[in-house]
């Protein structure tokens, strides 16, 4: 509904048709891709109900996968074949200029069937990530929302509200804060430039989960504050050493850039002797 | 006197001569560049103090500045020429394979003379990072302090933290953690693989600086959960909107990936339209 967007992509020829309202972009389709903010789902699925060709399959790319099935069960009609769906993929950027042709490979596609999803739906859709290079793996809609919520969605709110406080440290300067970023503070920065909307409505649909992993982070970093204001350089050094394996497990999984296959040459461990 | 680290080192050609400890490598030196944990600068002084030519230059990297001079002050000869320096640079690699050409190349060389630096030996060092291709920037001591803290060492600790509260999570296994890493918690995992003993010698020799940023973010990060749990939409959104400009000023000022000039094709803004 952003005209902009739409000649933009009109533009870089992404689609065969484009129409300006969502029920007339899904008039006549077999499937249904929704791409939009979790908390814009439940009016998504209003606009496009009576549109809908009985039988289309629907699916989307929601982060939060409870709250979508919800906002989807209310309001498509029986006859639609919904299968919620989540690549785990993209970058801080969006709108029609942020993709790229291996965008989704080597990355992981996770579908959460219920038991009412029908499974010739879900194996179109199934079939559709595995063509654009992903792994598709099936899982659990409460356990998406928990692992999510540690692996996703406390990064982001962790990272923009790094950037938020030292945005307003009265004595350190922004052009100072930028200028040295490449110290550690720069990759805390991608995150925080994510879309908005899309990660306020993140935070509203999947509370109690992402609250839990708050409530251990916040625990775990006043021990680590205390070892700090104490001088308990063994706590410290104990908690450093174990978090070191995870990033070559990270490299070794082929999960470590944004942006894979760019011509960027591949990490090889972190060089230790 | 890492014996591996030597054999590495020899093995790739990185220097021209190679010694068994400290005081054997500095003998002579016209220069000398301290390289070691801020923790173990007063132990290097002491080592080598008797071996010091009258009249070396003495530099280190250190990323804290107070207590390295301080150090430094207490162990070298009054002779010795020490000017305080930091590269903000590097990755999370260590050890002799870790060095590339263009390491310091676009990047920031902090330099933090005191009334007793000699100028002479300051224009020295001055010209050396300029050689590297490196900015130099002179800053007070204790502003450098205050600036590392919260470019540098918060978001370590932070990010050393966040991996860690992850692996301890009994709900989520590892392996999801890792498999699922690309949703935006492989962006903490690097800074946390960073060397256990450096940084623990970081946070206890910045200690108040730390403490201050650290207790700052905290505050603000209350606030965030505050407004989950209630559904204060609107003040997630706007500070999720405040920290998009700072991404796309460190993009523009270059220093927004950990290895420059690799082949990677440059980031161009967010690609919002």
């Amino acid at each position: 509904n952003d005209p902009d967007a739409l000649a933009v992509a009109t533009e870089l020829g992404l689609g065969d048709t484009y129409a300006p309202s969502a029920a007339e972009a899904v008039a006549g389709a077999d499937m249904v891709v929704s791409c939009v903010p979790v908390g814009a789902v439940e009016e998504i699925g209003r606009a496009i109900a009576p549109a809908l060709k009985p039988g289309a399959i629907v699916t989307d790319v929601g982060s939060v996968k409870g709250a979508v099935i919800d906002a989807f069960r209310r309001t498509l009609p029986g006859s639609a074949r919904f299968v919620p769906g989540h690549p785990i993929a993209g970058s801080e950027r969006s709108g029609p200029h942020a993709g790229f042709a291996s965008l989704f490979r080597g990355r992981w596609a996770i579908l959460t069937p219920t038991p009412r999803t029908d499974p010739d739906a879900l194996a179109v859709v199934s079939a559709m990530w595995h063509s654009f290079g992903s792994n598709v793996e099936l899982m659990e809609v409460s356990r998406h929302d928990l692992v999510l919520a540690i692996t996703s969605h406390l990064p982001h709110l962790i990272a923009y509200n790094l950037v938020r406080t030292a945005s307003d440290m009265e004595t350190v300067t922004e052009a100072e804060v930028i200028k040295f970023s490449a110290g550690g503070f720069r990759d805390f920065t991608r995150l925080a430039a994510s879309d908005p909307t899309m990660w306020r409505d993140v935070f509203l649909n999947n509370r109690e989960a992402v609250l839990d992993a708050l409530g251990r982070f916040s625990e775990d970093l006043a021990l680590l504050q205390r070892a700090i204001r104490w001088s308990e350089g063994d706590q410290l050094f104990d908690v450093f050493e174990r978090t070191r394996e995870i990033r070559m497990e990270i490299v070794d999984a082929g999960q470590d850039t944004a942006v894979p296959n760019f011509g960027r040459p591949a990490e090889t461990g972190n060089g230790q002797t």
